[in-house]
Protein backbone atom coordinates (compact mmCIF):
# COMPACT_ATOMS: atom_id res chain seq x y z
CA UNK A 1 0.00 0.00 0.00
CA UNK A 2 1.52 3.79 -1.01
CA UNK A 3 1.77 5.44 2.13
CA UNK A 4 -1.37 7.84 2.86
CA UNK A 5 0.00 10.57 4.57
CA UNK A 6 -2.67 13.48 3.28
CA UNK A 7 -6.34 12.61 2.36
CA UNK A 8 -8.89 15.03 0.69
CA UNK A 9 -12.43 14.31 1.51
CA UNK A 10 -14.72 16.26 -0.90
CA UNK A 11 -18.67 16.87 0.46
CA UNK A 12 -18.22 15.97 4.40
CA UNK A 13 -21.82 14.92 4.76
CA UNK A 14 -21.91 11.79 7.73
CA UNK A 15 -20.39 9.45 5.19
CA UNK A 16 -17.38 12.11 4.46
CA UNK A 17 -17.08 13.10 8.24
CA UNK A 18 -17.20 9.10 9.27
CA UNK A 19 -14.67 8.83 6.63
CA UNK A 20 -12.52 11.52 8.05
CA UNK A 21 -12.68 10.73 11.79
CA UNK A 22 -12.22 6.74 10.84
CA UNK A 23 -9.07 7.52 8.19
CA UNK A 24 -7.17 9.73 11.15
CA UNK A 25 -7.78 7.04 13.45
CA UNK A 26 -6.64 4.10 11.00
CA UNK A 27 -3.57 6.19 9.62
CA UNK A 28 -2.81 8.88 11.41
CA UNK A 29 -3.32 11.11 8.10
CA UNK A 30 -4.02 14.51 7.77
CA UNK A 31 -7.66 15.12 6.72
CA UNK A 32 -8.55 18.05 4.23
CA UNK A 33 -12.68 18.52 3.67
CA UNK A 34 -14.15 20.32 1.11
CA UNK A 35 -17.56 21.64 1.74
CA UNK A 36 -19.31 24.38 -0.28
CA UNK A 37 -21.19 25.22 3.19
CA UNK A 38 -18.87 26.71 5.62
CA UNK A 39 -21.49 25.60 8.16
CA UNK A 40 -20.69 21.99 7.56
CA UNK A 41 -17.06 22.72 7.34
CA UNK A 42 -16.82 24.61 10.78
CA UNK A 43 -18.80 21.55 12.12
CA UNK A 44 -16.70 19.16 10.58
CA UNK A 45 -13.35 20.66 12.26
CA UNK A 46 -15.62 20.93 15.49
CA UNK A 47 -16.51 17.23 15.89
CA UNK A 48 -12.59 16.14 14.59
CA UNK A 49 -14.17 14.97 11.50
CA UNK A 50 -11.33 16.81 9.48
CA UNK A 51 -7.95 19.05 10.29
CA UNK A 52 -8.55 21.63 7.45
CA UNK A 53 -11.30 23.12 5.65
CA UNK A 54 -11.38 24.68 2.44
CA UNK A 55 -14.14 25.67 0.30
CA UNK A 56 -12.56 25.71 -3.23
CA UNK A 57 -11.80 22.06 -4.11
CA UNK A 58 -9.00 22.36 -6.26
CA UNK A 59 -7.14 24.15 -3.09
CA UNK A 60 -8.25 20.53 -0.77
CA UNK A 61 -6.98 18.40 -2.98
CA UNK A 62 -3.45 19.77 -3.30
CA UNK A 63 -0.70 17.73 -2.35
CA UNK A 64 -2.93 14.81 -1.35
CA UNK A 65 -2.08 11.42 -1.78
CA UNK A 66 -5.77 9.96 -2.17
CA UNK A 67 -9.04 12.08 -2.68
CA UNK A 68 -11.80 10.56 -2.06
CA UNK A 69 -15.39 12.38 -3.52
CA UNK A 70 -17.91 11.94 -1.18
CA UNK A 71 -21.05 14.54 -2.57
CA UNK A 72 -23.84 12.49 -4.19
CA UNK A 73 -23.29 11.50 -7.58
CA UNK A 74 -25.18 13.79 -9.41
CA UNK A 75 -22.66 16.63 -8.85
CA UNK A 76 -19.20 13.84 -9.20
CA UNK A 77 -19.10 15.39 -13.09
CA UNK A 78 -18.64 19.49 -12.08
CA UNK A 79 -16.74 18.57 -9.25
CA UNK A 80 -14.21 16.41 -11.25
CA UNK A 81 -14.13 19.35 -13.59
CA UNK A 82 -13.57 21.79 -10.64
CA UNK A 83 -10.42 19.59 -9.20
CA UNK A 84 -9.14 18.81 -12.34
CA UNK A 85 -5.18 19.97 -12.69
CA UNK A 86 -5.10 20.64 -8.61
CA UNK A 87 -4.77 16.49 -7.93
CA UNK A 88 -1.00 15.74 -8.24
CA UNK A 89 0.15 13.57 -11.05
CA UNK A 90 0.74 10.57 -8.28
CA UNK A 91 -2.09 10.72 -6.30
CA UNK A 92 -4.72 8.28 -6.52
CA UNK A 93 -8.25 9.16 -6.63
CA UNK A 94 -11.81 7.12 -5.55
CA UNK A 95 -15.54 7.60 -4.53
CA UNK A 96 -18.00 6.61 -2.20
CA UNK A 97 -20.86 6.45 -5.21
CA UNK A 98 -23.88 3.79 -5.33
CA UNK A 99 -23.52 3.08 -8.49
CA UNK A 100 -19.90 2.83 -10.20
CA UNK A 101 -20.44 2.43 -14.21
CA UNK A 102 -20.85 6.39 -14.78
CA UNK A 103 -18.78 7.44 -12.17
CA UNK A 104 -16.20 5.32 -13.04
CA UNK A 105 -16.25 6.31 -16.67
CA UNK A 106 -16.06 9.97 -15.94
CA UNK A 107 -13.25 9.04 -13.18
CA UNK A 108 -10.67 7.00 -15.53
CA UNK A 109 -11.43 10.39 -18.28
CA UNK A 110 -10.04 12.46 -15.90
CA UNK A 111 -8.07 10.32 -14.00
CA UNK A 112 -7.15 7.21 -16.26
CA UNK A 113 -5.60 4.56 -14.24
CA UNK A 114 -5.72 6.43 -11.17
CA UNK A 115 -8.59 6.55 -10.52
CA UNK A 116 -10.53 3.23 -8.62
CA UNK A 117 -14.46 3.55 -7.94
CA UNK A 118 -15.37 2.40 -4.40
CA UNK A 119 -18.94 1.78 -2.85
CA UNK A 120 -18.17 1.34 0.61
CA UNK A 121 -21.84 0.04 1.92
CA UNK A 122 -22.57 1.69 5.43
CA UNK A 123 -24.70 4.46 6.38
CA UNK A 124 -27.38 5.33 8.34
CA UNK A 125 -30.71 7.16 8.09
CA UNK A 126 -29.18 10.15 9.47
CA UNK A 127 -27.75 13.12 7.64
CA UNK A 128 -25.05 15.04 7.90
CA UNK A 129 -21.93 15.51 9.70
CA UNK A 130 -23.19 15.95 13.39
CA UNK A 131 -24.19 12.24 13.16
CA UNK A 132 -19.86 10.88 11.49
CA UNK A 133 -18.79 8.07 13.68
CA UNK A 134 -15.20 6.79 13.53
CA UNK A 135 -16.69 3.30 13.52
CA UNK A 136 -19.33 3.04 10.49
CA UNK A 137 -17.59 0.99 8.23
CA UNK A 138 -16.09 -1.22 10.99
CA UNK A 139 -17.03 -5.11 9.23
CA UNK A 140 -19.34 -3.33 6.57
CA UNK A 141 -18.59 -4.69 3.19
CA UNK A 142 -16.76 -2.26 0.93
CA UNK A 143 -16.78 -2.99 -3.10
CA UNK A 144 -14.04 -1.86 -5.09
CA UNK A 145 -14.54 -1.93 -9.03
CA UNK A 146 -11.06 -1.69 -11.25
CA UNK A 147 -11.06 -2.05 -14.84
CA UNK A 148 -8.84 -3.53 -17.47
CA UNK A 149 -7.80 0.33 -17.62
CA UNK A 150 -7.19 0.87 -13.55
CA UNK A 151 -3.27 0.87 -12.41
CA UNK A 152 -2.96 -2.31 -10.27
CA UNK A 153 -0.43 -0.11 -8.18
CA UNK A 154 -3.80 2.29 -7.46
CA UNK A 155 -6.37 -0.73 -6.61
CA UNK A 156 -4.00 -2.35 -4.00
CA UNK A 157 -3.88 0.84 -2.26
CA UNK A 158 -7.67 1.78 -2.51
CA UNK A 159 -8.12 -1.66 -1.26
CA UNK A 160 -5.72 -1.29 1.14
CA UNK A 161 -7.21 1.97 2.19
CA UNK A 162 -10.66 0.32 3.26
CA UNK A 163 -9.14 -3.15 5.16
CA UNK A 164 -7.67 -0.47 7.24
CA UNK A 165 -10.79 0.87 7.92
CA UNK A 166 -11.97 -2.85 9.01
CA UNK A 167 -13.94 -3.00 6.05
CA UNK A 168 -14.64 -6.20 4.20
CA UNK A 169 -13.61 -5.36 0.82
CA UNK A 170 -14.91 -7.43 -2.56
CA UNK A 171 -13.71 -6.56 -6.02
CA UNK A 172 -16.33 -6.34 -8.86
CA UNK A 173 -16.41 -4.64 -12.28
CA UNK A 174 -17.95 -1.75 -12.44
CA UNK A 175 -20.93 -3.68 -14.62
CA UNK A 176 -21.24 -6.78 -12.53
CA UNK A 177 -21.46 -3.79 -9.42
CA UNK A 178 -24.20 -2.25 -10.56
CA UNK A 179 -26.51 -5.06 -11.98
CA UNK A 180 -26.15 -6.93 -8.25
CA UNK A 181 -26.37 -3.79 -6.40
CA UNK A 182 -29.55 -3.07 -8.77
CA UNK A 183 -31.13 -6.09 -7.43
CA UNK A 184 -30.36 -6.09 -3.60
CA UNK A 185 -30.38 -2.50 -3.08
CA UNK A 186 -32.10 -0.23 -5.83
CA UNK A 187 -35.13 -2.46 -6.88
CA UNK A 188 -36.12 -3.11 -3.67
CA UNK A 189 -36.32 0.35 -2.75
CA UNK A 190 -38.16 1.23 -5.84
CA UNK A 191 -40.50 -1.89 -4.76
CA UNK A 192 -40.76 -0.62 -1.16
CA UNK A 193 -41.80 3.13 -2.45
CA UNK A 194 -44.08 1.54 -4.57
CA UNK A 195 -45.51 -0.83 -1.39
CA UNK A 196 -46.32 2.82 -0.27
CA UNK A 197 -47.40 4.12 -3.15
CA UNK A 198 -49.79 2.11 -3.56
CA UNK A 199 -52.02 1.73 -0.42
CA UNK A 200 -55.50 3.31 -0.14
CA UNK A 201 -55.12 5.77 3.60
CA UNK A 202 -57.85 3.61 5.50
CA UNK A 203 -55.45 0.74 4.43
CA UNK A 204 -52.47 2.03 5.94
CA UNK A 205 -53.91 2.75 9.15
CA UNK A 206 -54.09 -0.90 9.27
CA UNK A 207 -50.82 -1.72 8.98
CA UNK A 208 -48.37 -3.78 11.27
CA UNK A 209 -44.87 -3.94 12.25
CA UNK A 210 -44.41 -5.96 8.65
CA UNK A 211 -45.33 -3.36 7.00
CA UNK A 212 -43.30 -0.63 8.85
CA UNK A 213 -39.96 -2.91 8.51
CA UNK A 214 -40.70 -3.91 4.43
CA UNK A 215 -40.97 -0.14 3.84
CA UNK A 216 -37.80 1.19 5.61
CA UNK A 217 -35.57 1.32 2.90
CA UNK A 218 -38.08 3.52 1.30
CA UNK A 219 -37.53 6.86 3.93
CA UNK A 220 -34.50 7.84 2.42
CA UNK A 221 -34.18 11.07 0.39
CA UNK A 222 -35.72 11.24 -2.44
CA UNK A 223 -33.07 13.06 -4.61
CA UNK A 224 -30.42 11.13 -3.40
CA UNK A 225 -32.31 8.01 -4.61
CA UNK A 226 -33.81 9.70 -8.06
CA UNK A 227 -29.83 9.89 -8.81
CA UNK A 228 -29.41 6.42 -8.13
CA UNK A 229 -32.54 4.78 -9.77
CA UNK A 230 -32.14 7.37 -13.33
CA UNK A 231 -28.06 6.50 -13.33
CA UNK A 232 -28.70 2.56 -13.25
CA UNK A 233 -31.92 2.49 -14.78
CA UNK A 234 -31.26 -0.17 -17.19
CA UNK A 235 -30.31 -2.41 -14.68
CA UNK A 236 -33.48 -1.53 -12.11
CA UNK A 237 -35.60 -2.76 -15.22
CA UNK A 238 -34.10 -5.86 -15.65
CA UNK A 239 -34.15 -6.55 -11.66
CA UNK A 240 -38.00 -5.62 -12.15
CA UNK A 241 -38.83 -7.90 -14.74
CA UNK A 242 -37.34 -10.47 -12.77
CA UNK A 243 -39.28 -9.40 -10.08
CA UNK A 244 -42.23 -9.66 -12.07
CA UNK A 245 -41.68 -12.95 -13.05
CA UNK A 246 -41.35 -14.28 -10.06
CA UNK A 247 -44.63 -12.61 -9.03
CA UNK A 248 -46.07 -14.30 -11.88
CA UNK A 249 -44.85 -17.51 -10.73
CA UNK A 250 -46.66 -16.86 -7.44
CA UNK A 251 -49.92 -15.81 -9.11
CA UNK A 252 -49.92 -18.93 -11.37
CA UNK A 253 -49.85 -20.86 -7.86
CA UNK A 254 -52.89 -19.40 -6.94
CA UNK A 255 -54.51 -19.46 -9.88
CA UNK A 256 -54.52 -23.44 -9.73
CA UNK A 257 -54.64 -23.51 -5.74
CA UNK A 258 -51.41 -25.60 -5.54
CA UNK A 259 -51.13 -25.44 -1.53
CA UNK A 260 -48.27 -27.73 -2.16
CA UNK A 261 -46.15 -25.77 -3.93
CA UNK A 262 -46.61 -22.18 -2.81
CA UNK A 263 -45.77 -23.49 0.75
CA UNK A 264 -42.40 -24.84 -0.67
CA UNK A 265 -42.01 -21.73 -2.70
CA UNK A 266 -42.91 -19.48 0.89
CA UNK A 267 -40.76 -21.92 3.01
CA UNK A 268 -37.46 -21.68 0.31
CA UNK A 269 -37.41 -18.03 0.41
CA UNK A 270 -38.10 -17.84 4.22
CA UNK A 271 -34.90 -20.57 4.66
CA UNK A 272 -32.97 -18.15 2.12
CA UNK A 273 -33.59 -15.61 3.56
CA UNK A 274 -32.58 -17.15 7.47
CA UNK A 275 -29.31 -18.21 5.82
CA UNK A 276 -28.21 -14.40 4.46
CA UNK A 277 -29.15 -13.17 8.19
CA UNK A 278 -26.92 -15.84 9.82
CA UNK A 279 -24.02 -15.11 7.61
CA UNK A 280 -24.27 -11.53 7.52
CA UNK A 281 -24.51 -11.90 11.13
CA UNK A 282 -21.02 -13.65 11.13
CA UNK A 283 -19.54 -11.11 8.72
CA UNK A 284 -20.65 -8.53 11.84
CA UNK A 285 -19.36 -10.19 14.82
CA UNK A 286 -16.45 -12.37 12.90
CA UNK A 287 -14.82 -13.45 16.45
CA UNK B 1 -70.18 -6.81 27.75
CA UNK B 2 -72.09 -9.83 28.75
CA UNK B 3 -69.92 -11.65 31.19
CA UNK B 4 -67.49 -14.18 30.42
CA UNK B 5 -66.83 -16.22 33.32
CA UNK B 6 -65.28 -19.16 31.69
CA UNK B 7 -63.07 -18.76 27.88
CA UNK B 8 -62.06 -21.69 25.60
CA UNK B 9 -59.24 -21.49 23.98
CA UNK B 10 -58.67 -24.14 20.93
CA UNK B 11 -55.44 -24.18 19.50
CA UNK B 12 -52.80 -22.84 22.54
CA UNK B 13 -49.89 -21.73 20.55
CA UNK B 14 -48.03 -18.49 21.06
CA UNK B 15 -51.50 -16.51 19.94
CA UNK B 16 -53.81 -18.79 21.90
CA UNK B 17 -51.44 -19.26 25.22
CA UNK B 18 -51.05 -15.46 25.40
CA UNK B 19 -54.60 -14.87 24.69
CA UNK B 20 -55.33 -17.01 28.34
CA UNK B 21 -52.54 -15.42 30.04
CA UNK B 22 -53.87 -12.04 29.33
CA UNK B 23 -57.90 -13.02 29.82
CA UNK B 24 -57.35 -14.51 32.99
CA UNK B 25 -55.66 -11.29 34.16
CA UNK B 26 -57.77 -8.60 32.49
CA UNK B 27 -61.17 -10.75 33.34
CA UNK B 28 -59.85 -13.37 36.07
CA UNK B 29 -62.08 -15.76 34.28
CA UNK B 30 -61.51 -19.78 34.06
CA UNK B 31 -59.47 -20.36 30.90
CA UNK B 32 -60.16 -24.07 29.23
CA UNK B 33 -57.29 -24.83 26.33
CA UNK B 34 -57.56 -27.60 23.90
CA UNK B 35 -54.87 -28.93 21.41
CA UNK B 36 -54.18 -32.04 20.03
CA UNK B 37 -50.65 -31.95 21.48
CA UNK B 38 -50.57 -33.65 25.01
CA UNK B 39 -47.13 -31.82 25.30
CA UNK B 40 -48.26 -28.38 24.63
CA UNK B 41 -51.19 -28.45 26.86
CA UNK B 42 -48.80 -29.89 29.58
CA UNK B 43 -46.75 -26.62 29.42
CA UNK B 44 -49.63 -24.50 28.49
CA UNK B 45 -50.60 -25.52 31.90
CA UNK B 46 -47.18 -25.31 33.47
CA UNK B 47 -46.77 -21.48 32.25
CA UNK B 48 -50.56 -20.56 32.89
CA UNK B 49 -52.24 -19.89 29.83
CA UNK B 50 -54.89 -22.47 30.76
CA UNK B 51 -56.11 -23.57 33.99
CA UNK B 52 -57.85 -26.55 32.43
CA UNK B 53 -56.70 -28.96 29.50
CA UNK B 54 -58.83 -30.85 27.31
CA UNK B 55 -58.17 -33.20 24.39
CA UNK B 56 -61.68 -33.33 23.32
CA UNK B 57 -62.32 -30.00 21.76
CA UNK B 58 -66.29 -30.78 22.71
CA UNK B 59 -65.23 -31.33 26.24
CA UNK B 60 -63.61 -27.89 26.36
CA UNK B 61 -66.02 -25.85 24.95
CA UNK B 62 -68.75 -27.29 27.48
CA UNK B 63 -70.22 -24.79 29.84
CA UNK B 64 -67.95 -22.10 27.96
CA UNK B 65 -69.37 -17.99 27.79
CA UNK B 66 -66.79 -17.35 24.92
CA UNK B 67 -64.85 -19.50 22.47
CA UNK B 68 -62.18 -18.47 20.45
CA UNK B 69 -60.69 -20.69 17.80
CA UNK B 70 -56.73 -20.13 17.93
CA UNK B 71 -55.82 -22.78 15.46
CA UNK B 72 -54.57 -22.18 11.91
CA UNK B 73 -57.04 -21.24 9.03
CA UNK B 74 -57.14 -24.23 7.37
CA UNK B 75 -58.50 -26.54 9.85
CA UNK B 76 -61.11 -24.29 11.22
CA UNK B 77 -63.38 -26.20 9.27
CA UNK B 78 -62.66 -29.86 10.79
CA UNK B 79 -62.90 -28.07 14.42
CA UNK B 80 -65.84 -26.13 13.87
CA UNK B 81 -67.49 -29.68 13.06
CA UNK B 82 -66.04 -31.06 16.11
CA UNK B 83 -67.13 -28.73 18.58
CA UNK B 84 -70.33 -28.13 16.79
CA UNK B 85 -73.35 -29.48 19.45
CA UNK B 86 -70.91 -28.88 22.32
CA UNK B 87 -71.14 -25.32 22.04
CA UNK B 88 -73.97 -23.77 24.40
CA UNK B 89 -77.14 -22.17 23.29
CA UNK B 90 -75.96 -18.28 24.57
CA UNK B 91 -72.46 -19.25 24.13
CA UNK B 92 -70.60 -16.79 21.67
CA UNK B 93 -67.57 -17.92 19.50
CA UNK B 94 -64.45 -15.77 18.04
CA UNK B 95 -61.30 -16.41 16.45
CA UNK B 96 -58.05 -15.54 15.73
CA UNK B 97 -57.59 -15.54 11.75
CA UNK B 98 -56.02 -13.77 9.20
CA UNK B 99 -58.46 -13.65 6.66
CA UNK B 100 -62.01 -13.67 7.55
CA UNK B 101 -64.49 -14.04 4.51
CA UNK B 102 -64.36 -17.71 4.47
CA UNK B 103 -64.22 -18.03 8.56
CA UNK B 104 -67.07 -16.11 8.93
CA UNK B 105 -69.28 -17.91 5.98
CA UNK B 106 -67.63 -20.67 8.38
CA UNK B 107 -68.56 -19.67 11.72
CA UNK B 108 -72.08 -18.11 10.79
CA UNK B 109 -73.13 -21.44 8.95
CA UNK B 110 -72.67 -22.95 12.29
CA UNK B 111 -73.14 -20.47 15.05
CA UNK B 112 -75.39 -18.15 13.17
CA UNK B 113 -75.50 -14.79 14.71
CA UNK B 114 -73.15 -15.74 17.53
CA UNK B 115 -70.35 -15.64 15.59
CA UNK B 116 -68.01 -12.72 15.09
CA UNK B 117 -64.99 -12.67 13.48
CA UNK B 118 -61.84 -10.98 15.00
CA UNK B 119 -58.43 -10.74 13.73
CA UNK B 120 -56.14 -9.12 16.57
CA UNK B 121 -53.29 -8.15 14.94
CA UNK B 122 -50.89 -8.77 17.72
CA UNK B 123 -47.69 -11.68 17.36
CA UNK B 124 -44.05 -12.20 17.01
CA UNK B 125 -41.79 -14.49 14.50
CA UNK B 126 -41.73 -16.68 17.75
CA UNK B 127 -43.68 -19.93 17.89
CA UNK B 128 -44.92 -22.25 20.37
CA UNK B 129 -46.76 -21.21 23.78
CA UNK B 130 -43.50 -21.65 25.65
CA UNK B 131 -43.15 -17.61 24.19
CA UNK B 132 -46.87 -16.41 25.04
CA UNK B 133 -46.71 -13.02 27.04
CA UNK B 134 -49.55 -11.67 28.96
CA UNK B 135 -48.77 -8.10 27.55
CA UNK B 136 -48.61 -9.14 23.61
CA UNK B 137 -52.22 -7.70 23.04
CA UNK B 138 -51.69 -4.21 24.72
CA UNK B 139 -52.30 -1.34 22.00
CA UNK B 140 -52.34 -3.29 18.90
CA UNK B 141 -55.62 -3.15 16.68
CA UNK B 142 -57.96 -6.02 16.51
CA UNK B 143 -60.07 -6.10 13.64
CA UNK B 144 -63.41 -7.53 14.46
CA UNK B 145 -65.71 -8.25 11.46
CA UNK B 146 -69.77 -8.22 12.32
CA UNK B 147 -72.12 -8.87 9.32
CA UNK B 148 -75.35 -7.93 8.93
CA UNK B 149 -76.10 -11.19 10.77
CA UNK B 150 -74.22 -10.87 13.25
CA UNK B 151 -76.01 -10.52 16.88
CA UNK B 152 -75.62 -7.11 18.38
CA UNK B 153 -75.09 -8.41 21.46
CA UNK B 154 -72.21 -10.62 20.25
CA UNK B 155 -70.35 -8.23 18.65
CA UNK B 156 -70.29 -6.31 21.68
CA UNK B 157 -69.27 -8.72 24.00
CA UNK B 158 -66.30 -10.02 21.44
CA UNK B 159 -65.64 -6.01 21.08
CA UNK B 160 -65.47 -5.00 24.62
CA UNK B 161 -63.35 -8.77 25.18
CA UNK B 162 -60.72 -6.97 22.90
CA UNK B 163 -60.90 -3.77 24.28
CA UNK B 164 -60.17 -5.55 28.07
CA UNK B 165 -57.28 -6.86 26.56
CA UNK B 166 -56.18 -3.31 25.98
CA UNK B 167 -56.39 -3.33 22.18
CA UNK B 168 -57.41 -0.54 19.89
CA UNK B 169 -60.34 -1.82 18.28
CA UNK B 170 -61.58 -1.58 14.80
CA UNK B 171 -64.79 -2.68 13.20
CA UNK B 172 -64.52 -3.46 9.59
CA UNK B 173 -66.82 -6.22 7.38
CA UNK B 174 -65.38 -9.64 6.23
CA UNK B 175 -64.99 -8.26 2.71
CA UNK B 176 -63.41 -5.04 3.73
CA UNK B 177 -61.17 -6.19 5.89
CA UNK B 178 -59.77 -9.00 3.70
CA UNK B 179 -59.54 -6.31 0.60
CA UNK B 180 -57.37 -3.92 3.31
CA UNK B 181 -55.09 -6.74 4.86
CA UNK B 182 -54.17 -8.13 1.36
CA UNK B 183 -52.92 -4.80 0.19
CA UNK B 184 -51.33 -4.06 3.89
CA UNK B 185 -50.11 -7.66 4.96
CA UNK B 186 -50.02 -10.53 2.48
CA UNK B 187 -49.19 -8.94 -0.59
CA UNK B 188 -45.88 -7.11 1.21
CA UNK B 189 -45.46 -10.76 2.52
CA UNK B 190 -45.72 -11.91 -1.35
CA UNK B 191 -43.54 -9.57 -2.44
CA UNK B 192 -40.48 -9.54 0.16
CA UNK B 193 -40.50 -13.68 -0.66
CA UNK B 194 -40.77 -12.73 -4.18
CA UNK B 195 -37.76 -9.83 -3.64
CA UNK B 196 -35.67 -12.37 -2.32
CA UNK B 197 -36.42 -15.64 -4.80
CA UNK B 198 -35.28 -13.78 -7.64
CA UNK B 199 -31.84 -13.24 -6.60
CA UNK B 200 -28.72 -14.45 -7.37
CA UNK B 201 -26.45 -15.92 -4.70
CA UNK B 202 -23.87 -13.72 -5.84
CA UNK B 203 -25.59 -10.60 -4.98
CA UNK B 204 -27.66 -11.98 -1.68
CA UNK B 205 -23.64 -12.00 -0.38
CA UNK B 206 -23.49 -8.56 -1.48
CA UNK B 207 -27.08 -7.37 0.51
CA UNK B 208 -27.38 -4.58 2.90
CA UNK B 209 -29.27 -4.25 6.15
CA UNK B 210 -32.00 -2.58 3.96
CA UNK B 211 -32.46 -5.85 2.37
CA UNK B 212 -32.90 -7.60 5.71
CA UNK B 213 -35.73 -5.30 6.67
CA UNK B 214 -37.28 -5.34 3.38
CA UNK B 215 -38.03 -9.24 3.38
CA UNK B 216 -38.03 -9.68 6.92
CA UNK B 217 -42.19 -10.73 7.15
CA UNK B 218 -40.95 -13.44 4.19
CA UNK B 219 -39.33 -15.27 7.10
CA UNK B 220 -43.13 -16.72 8.49
CA UNK B 221 -43.75 -20.01 8.59
CA UNK B 222 -44.92 -20.95 4.40
CA UNK B 223 -47.90 -23.07 5.70
CA UNK B 224 -49.25 -20.37 7.54
CA UNK B 225 -48.71 -18.09 4.88
CA UNK B 226 -49.79 -20.57 2.36
CA UNK B 227 -53.49 -20.55 4.02
CA UNK B 228 -53.85 -17.31 3.83
CA UNK B 229 -52.76 -16.35 0.35
CA UNK B 230 -54.79 -19.02 -0.66
CA UNK B 231 -57.63 -18.03 1.13
CA UNK B 232 -57.50 -14.46 0.34
CA UNK B 233 -56.35 -14.83 -3.44
CA UNK B 234 -58.69 -12.99 -5.37
CA UNK B 235 -58.22 -9.70 -3.06
CA UNK B 236 -54.18 -10.53 -3.33
CA UNK B 237 -54.30 -10.72 -6.88
CA UNK B 238 -56.08 -7.48 -7.29
CA UNK B 239 -53.28 -6.22 -4.91
CA UNK B 240 -50.54 -7.16 -7.01
CA UNK B 241 -52.21 -5.38 -10.59
CA UNK B 242 -52.36 -2.10 -8.37
CA UNK B 243 -48.72 -2.65 -7.68
CA UNK B 244 -47.79 -3.55 -10.87
CA UNK B 245 -49.26 -0.42 -12.34
CA UNK B 246 -47.29 1.56 -9.84
CA UNK B 247 -44.53 -0.23 -10.86
CA UNK B 248 -45.04 0.75 -14.50
CA UNK B 249 -45.55 4.30 -13.29
CA UNK B 250 -42.16 3.84 -12.15
CA UNK B 251 -40.75 2.42 -14.93
CA UNK B 252 -42.38 5.19 -17.23
CA UNK B 253 -40.39 7.80 -15.01
CA UNK B 254 -36.91 6.37 -15.88
CA UNK B 255 -37.64 5.59 -19.21
CA UNK B 256 -38.87 9.59 -20.07
CA UNK B 257 -35.67 10.55 -17.36
CA UNK B 258 -38.24 12.47 -15.56
CA UNK B 259 -36.30 13.45 -12.52
CA UNK B 260 -38.23 16.32 -11.04
CA UNK B 261 -41.28 13.50 -10.93
CA UNK B 262 -39.34 10.99 -10.05
CA UNK B 263 -37.79 12.45 -6.56
CA UNK B 264 -41.12 13.70 -6.24
CA UNK B 265 -42.23 10.22 -6.50
CA UNK B 266 -40.02 8.62 -4.08
CA UNK B 267 -40.37 11.68 -1.48
CA UNK B 268 -44.12 11.44 -1.03
CA UNK B 269 -43.47 7.51 -0.31
CA UNK B 270 -41.00 8.70 2.08
CA UNK B 271 -43.07 11.36 3.52
CA UNK B 272 -46.16 9.03 3.65
CA UNK B 273 -44.20 6.71 5.41
CA UNK B 274 -42.89 8.86 8.05
CA UNK B 275 -46.28 10.07 8.72
CA UNK B 276 -47.67 6.61 9.28
CA UNK B 277 -44.65 5.37 11.53
CA UNK B 278 -45.10 8.65 13.71
CA UNK B 279 -48.60 7.63 14.37
CA UNK B 280 -48.19 3.91 14.73
CA UNK B 281 -45.92 5.38 17.89
CA UNK B 282 -48.77 7.33 19.09
CA UNK B 283 -50.86 4.35 18.74
CA UNK B 284 -48.02 1.77 20.65
CA UNK B 285 -47.17 4.67 23.41
CA UNK B 286 -50.46 6.72 24.07
CA UNK B 287 -49.57 8.36 27.14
Amino acid sequence: MRAIDRLAILGVGLLGGSLGMAAKAALGCEVVGYGHRRETLDKALENGAIDRAESDPRKAVRGCDLVVLCTPVGVFEGLIGAIGGGVGRSAIVTDVGSTKRSVVALGEKAFGGRFVGSHPMAGSEKRGVEFARADLFVNATCIVTPTPRTDPAAARTVEAFWSALRMRVVSLGPEEHDRRLADVSHLPHAVAAALVAMQEDESLGLCGKGFIDATRIAGGDGGLWRDILLDNADQVKQGLARLRTALAGLEALLDRRDGRALAEWLDAAAARRQRLVEEKLRELNPD
